[in-house]
């Protein structure tokens, strides 16, 4: 039998969350982070909203999973992220110990990798889940954006 | 006439942050950020006490500092603070494009030199002011911890 649970069907919840992110007219990035097959935070950024630029959707993904856990760690826990972390994502998440991250679209400028911020040794990270659904809504909304102005 | 204004004094009332991070019993990092010689934000490292990783001397002090001025770039600001920022840290002063950057003690191992984290190519950083006493602090800290522990 299939798992239903793989990494598109989180992604596509983080997908989801990307979309709320978009009507706020924020630059679409969406995160769920789950543990043992169930989601424990969804958020979306939030940087113009909160006028804030450590609002993030994994920076808030990380805060709220630690607060469900209890615990700052996120052993055992999965980010699912639709843009390539950051350096400042990358550097939570490397703070948080979390297991495994999983993000879509790559973000060949201000990436992680790009950056070359690392994550922590027990972190696996995988990339290109469902690439073209989160890097269609960045283009889309960075087009709305431009012809808005 | 001696400007009383310059980098000691800030990074004195960032040690005085530090302190109260110790007395709460977390690693003791302070931070400050000024505008024109006034401070606009005070914080002390929170991880423990928030349980929350992301819960950094600088990552606060950015989030107040940019709800103060109303806006979420820190052009014109200087943060102050103990300990040389991690990558999160730095990743969040690069979105930040704060103006200067200025630390006490150096983190050999997991600071943003040592980690590969770059700042903004418009931010100016100085390390080193007020070393011995940030660095003393932060010994004083792990010492104790070592002989409750």
């Amino acid at each position: 039998m299939m798992n239903p649970f793989d990494d598109n069907y989180f992604m596509k919840r983080a997908l989801q969350e990307a979309e709320l992110a978009f009507e706020k007219g924020e630059v679409p990035v969406g995160a769920v982070i789950v543990v043992d097959n169930k989601i424990i935070a969804k958020t979306h950024n939030l940087t113009e909203t909160l006028t804030d630029v450590t609002a993030h959707a994994e920076m808030q993904a990380i805060t709220a999973a630690a607060n469900y856990l209890g615990g700052k760690y996120l052993h055992g826990c999965t980010l699912y992220v639709t843009l390539e972390p950051c350096q400042m994502c990358a550097g939570a998440l490397y703070w948080s110990q979390i297991s495994k991250v999983v993000y879509g679209a790559k973000d060949e400028k201000r990436g992680c990798a790009a950056m070359g911020a690392g994550l922590h040794p027990k972190t696996r990270l995988v990339g290109g889940v469902m690439e073209d659904e989160a890097s269609g809504l960045l283009k889309r909304f960075f087009i709305e954006k431009r012809n808005l102005n």
